[in-house]
Order: structure tokens, then C-alpha cells, then sequence
């Protein structure tokens, strides 16, 4: 027996049924389908975490995957409702650039806006469209209903990137782009950036080595390393480096 | 192959493993159970906040699901432990109040007490019905046991209604039931209640209008809205309206 | 169709997509398999919490469970990663004293580190071994590789028991394990500990009678019981006992 895989990426937390009943929708589209939650905590209405969380994740999942992320600050406007298909894998949300971070290396083999009412719950509300126009349409997609169906073939779609490092006369500028859980500060600066011997900034602290891993660093020491995304990571072995040093997302970190 | 659905509605929280012991309990004895977490996040021991989101989610879920619902400051006292079917669907908890409010459109068919003990895990503990108790009931229900082989048929049941609005020479006074994620505010006016013409007052607040959806407010705004329960939410596009009004749960509305 | 189930606790909480890439991971390679959160709020790095946590919670999970837990300060250091058997029941995590609480009622029947390189991810990360390492083994568990595939066998596993308590001249002395999401503080106290007669003191209160139920005592009082673990529980009936007695993880409890 088939059994497909769905993804749930979204801003809307656990406190409330919200997920639970996205769900209950999809279980009764699709019975079949296997639900994993990426997270529910993007901050309210960040589309670039929330670009972020889908890129870094995507990659780990089978192929017939069906990604669902609602981050929607325009839901009931006039934003588009879109499916996407990219490497045998789809996407399903607003077309608010949730999407393109994740895609941009996959490519974009089709998108469609979700029109076709009989893909929808009935009477959709102006204000949970992830219940009543995403769930469905991804369970749709789970339970083999082509993407083309779901639809209005579109040509354009909505191109957002995640902020880039860029490189200056003194080196590259870069960004937090998320803090993890542990209080680890992930940049957009990436391993290629590093040259052999470094100075890294971020607001006082300056960092001239590379760690490994957590552990090697002494304890409450600031130290980086290349994180499990790939991203250069500011970091403070068994402490919390946003605390330590007092940085969020969007601080500005240097490499020179 | 059949793969009944079982909700999960608690006040236990996720930090500790009650939640995924509660499952361990459930697919020992129904392997083919699917899982779906409502909210763990029901204040402590709230029954009427319980009710209000077991009743927003139930539309949703497919007939034959069984709704484990423990919100339970009575837990090891007289109060009883019961399930109850209506519509097709399944209820399993205390008999405290938590049902009703979901169960008031559908009706009632069958209550029964779960006093079978081959339907329990062996010597239930005091404190932890959820486990003991309830999650081997809705297994047991979700496995195709007839609802009346749990225990005793009871004629009664504890019937508690989350408060309603009352129409006053004023006009309308309601109540906050609800704070969502976002801060939104949701109240237990409903749209038939609203004038043409109206003024909704919360606090110092006073909204005159009602809006579709939120993107449709400037940023900042105090707005009303209907919200996907189909009560009247108060909210603030791009913000929050708990927040920024110093309201909660309980807080009086009028409509006038 | 069998549908093994594994279940997950980590220190990762869930704000990231940590814990949903694991998944991913194994889902790719298990299709069939039931995950179950056991808890992802262990305190950072808190290894004697996770092993409280976890021997708390296999006793209501079916034979064939894989029990995937990663509360791993070290990783990426020379602290092995490891699988054990143990009635019937798999454990996958690293090698610091997370196993052996849970283990030591039911015994050891054979510990294998993981070092074959096909039961991993390629290439993997030094810092997640969660995906790269632990998230695979456990998967090949649950699909049905023995035990003895995924690497070397152990003789010799880090050995490390939650702190128990002692009895003195005075009575015993014990301390507070773990702070539930209701404030109740649990004990390494047992209920064999207990005299007919008794004078329990945590900081300034004295607690001198033992209920059977939450509901038993008087709203606000505090009050001790024996919790649906087995331990000696301090609580509060209606209210916060961690919160009303100022007392945390390592309070310090004794018994006369």
C-alpha cells in the first residue's frame, strides 16, 4: 500500500486545533497519508523563516513527498493559492515566496493555482485557507490526483530570496538568519566564504577558528563551525549563544 | 486495510512523555490507529476552554474517529469516566463537561460508563486515567469494540455549555473564550448577532466595521472579523490584538 | 502489514524542523513505521532528565519498539553512537548514560556501536548525528536489520544511574527528579520509602499525610502522593507546587 508522505510547515504554533484539523482534513481525503510536522513555531507571519526552515529540510524526505507550508500574512487577499511540482516532490501554500529558497536549486517543472473548487472544501472561509483550500489540495496530491487537475496552469510565480552574504573591499557581510532551539545563531554565511585564516564579528565577539563540533570548544566559549544545513554557525558549547551575545535574527555578522 | 482516526485534546503539555505514553497504550492494542494531536496546550485543567476546542474541530475529522479528549482536575475522585458516540464519531474522558458544548448540534446517541475492566490497563493508578483509562477505550472503540461492551449505560451525563452572549436592552455582552496563537481574540458573539450598523466595544476599543479577512485592515488596526469558528474574532492586522488591547479569556465585549 | 513503531525523545524542541527531518530520514527508509514524540523539551543537554524521561515511558510501548533518543552534548566527540537490545525493545542514541535507568529492570542483552557505514546517511554532519546516524539505525530496526549488522559489538557501555535516594540516621534524603507541566515535583522517593508515620519537608513546608488523587486535598494545599510513575510526588491541588514552593530539578527532600 502506498503510503505518502506529507509535511506540515506552518506559523500558527500548538495551542490552538489548527494543525490538528488540517489534518482531520487530510485523513479524510487521503486515509493513507503519513503526517510529519516541520514546525508550527515560525514567528507569526515570516515568510523568510519560514523560506529558510522548508529549504533546510526538504532534502531529507522520498520523493512523492507533499510539502504544506501556510506562513500567510495576505490569506483572503488577493495573493495566490498555488501547487508547485519540482523533483517528484510538491509544494503546496500561498505564492507569497515560501517556495523559491526551497526550489532554487530543484528547478520548478510546474505550477498551478489552486481554482478548481471541487479540490476545496466546500464554501472556503476568508481566513483558514490552510484548512479549507491547502489541506485538501495537498491530500489531493497525496492520493495520486494530478497536479494539473488541481487548477490554472500559471507561467509566473512569486521570486523571493533568502538574504544573501555579499562581498565588499574588507570581506563579506552576512546575516542571522535563524536561531535554532539551543541558542545557535545560523548565518547566511557559507563554508566557501571562509578564507584559511579569518576574523568573524558579530557585535563584540570576534571568532579566529573553526571548530568541528559542539564539544571540542571549551565550555562558554563562542565558537563557529559549518552547521548540519551547510551555513556557518555561531555558537557557544554547552550555553546559548543568542543570549551570550545578545544577537537575533537579522544581526549582522562580518568575515574578514 | 481499515486506519481509524483518534484525536488527542489535553492540558498535558508536551514537555513530558504522558502524550506518547498515552500512544505507546493505543497502538499496543490498535496498530492501525492514525494519531492526530488537537492541543496539549488546553490551560490546566480549563474544561470550558477543553470544550470550546473540541467543538471547532470535530466537523473535520472523518466518521468513525474517536475524540479522547482529558482535561480532568477530577482525576481519582467520583467523577466518572465515560465514552460516548454521536453522528458516527466516538468521545472518551471525564464526565465533567468537556462533551457537551461539541455534542450539542450532533445529539447525543449512547453514553456509557467505562467501568469493564478487560477494557483497562491492570491496576489503574489514581492520577494518570488518561493512560490507564481513557487511551485503551478509544483503542479499544477505534479496534471496532462495541461502544456498549466498555461498561454501563448511563441515562445522564454532566451537561455544561461554554458561556453564551446575552441580548441586554443594550444590545449584546460577550465574552472572550479564546486567545489563538496569533493573539487574536475570539468571542462568543456570532455573526447573526451583528446589526448592520454597529459598535463593538472591548475595553477603551471601539470597532465600527466588520472586515473579510485580515490583510484587508492597515497594519496596526483593531478590527472584527468572522473568523474560520464562525464567531466574531477581534484582531490586529500584522499584530496582536491580546496584546495590544491587555485582553484575555474571560474579557467582556458588547455590541451595540 | 507490520507497522513497528519507533518513538523519539530528544533535547531539540520542535521550533526547528530537527525533529521532522529525522523522520524524513526515516520514513525514506521504513515507509511503514509509526513515530511517536515521546518529549523534545528535555532540558539542553540534560542527560539524567532524558533517562528519567525515557524509563518512565517503554513499559506501555509493544514489543519491537525502537526507542530513538538523542540528548547528546558530545556529539561529533569520541562518545560512540550505540544500539541496544533489551526485551525485545531497540534503543539507538549515544553511548553517555541515557540507556542504562531505563534498562536496568529489564537488563542488557547486547550493545553494538554503530559503525557500518551503509546504515548511515552519506557523508554524515558532526554535528546532527540524529539524521546522519542515529535516525537510519533506528529505521533499519524497525524494517527488520538485526541488531548485529549495524556495527561492532560492545562489550562495555557507559554505565550511569539517576541520582537515588539514601537513607541516614535522620530518615531518607532524596531529591526532586523531574517538574511535570502542572508543577508537580517528582521524587526519587518510592513508596516503599514511606513509614506509617511520616514527615516529608521540601524547603519550608512539612508534609504529613499522603493522598491517593490530585482532587483529595484541599484547593491550594500541598500535598504528596504517589504519582502514576511509581515515585513520590509533591503537589498542589488546583495549583503550581514548583511555583508555590520555589523548588526546582535538585531540590533537595527528606523524609522522617
Amino acid at each position: 500500500m502506498k503510503s505518502p508522505v506529507i509535511t506540515l510547515l506552518t506559523d500558527f504554533g500548538t495551542s490552538d486545533p489548527f494543525v490538528g484539523v488540517m489534518k482531520g482534513v487530510m485523513l479524510s481525503i487521503c486515509p493513507q497519508a503519513r503526517l510529519v510536522d516541520l514546525s508550527h513555531e515560525v514567528p507569526p507571519q515570516s515568510v523568510t523563516a519560514g523560506a529558510y526552515l522548508l529549504k533546510t529540510s526538504i532534502d531529507y524526505f522520498p520523493k512523492g513527498t507533499v510539502h504544506l507550508a501556510v506562513v500567510d500574512p495576505g490569506v483572503g487577499s488577493s495573493r495566490k493559492a498555488v501547487a508547485l511540482k519540482s523533483k517528484g516532490h510538491f509544494f503546496v501554500g500561498p505564492d507569497n515566496g515560501l517556495f523559491p529558497a526551497a526550489l532554487k536549486h530543484w528547478g520548478m517543472e510546474q505550477v498551478v493555482e489552486l481554482t478548481e473548487k471541487k479540490y476545496r472544501l466546500p464554501n472556503p472561509s476568508a481566513t483558514f485557507h490552510g484548512r479549507d483550500i491547502f489541506a485538501p489540495a495537498a491530500a489531493h496530491l497525496a492520493g495520486g490526483v494530478p497536479l494539473a487537475r488541481l487548477g490554472t496552469k500559471q507561467n509566473n510565480w512569486i521570486w523571493r530570496e533568502i538574504p544573501k552574504a555579499f562581498k565588499g573591499v574588507q570581506g563579506w557581510t552576512g546575516q542571522v538568519l535563524w536561531v535554532d532551539h539551543f541558542g545557535n545563531l545560523i548565518t547566511n554565511l557559507e563554508a566557501r566564504h571562509l578564507p584559511k585564516a579569518f576574523r568573524l564579528k558579530i557585535g563584540k565577539a570576534v571568532i579566529l577558528n573553526l571548530a568541528t563540533h559542539y564539544a571540542q570548544a571549551k565550555k562558554g566559549t563562542v565558537m563557529a563551525l559549518v552547521g548540519s544545513s551547510g551555513n556557518l554557525e555561531i555558537s557557544v558549547n554547552g550555553g546559548n549563544a543568542a543570549q551570550k551575545l545578545g544577537a537575533g535574527i537579522g544581526a549582522t555578522v562580518t568575515l574578514a
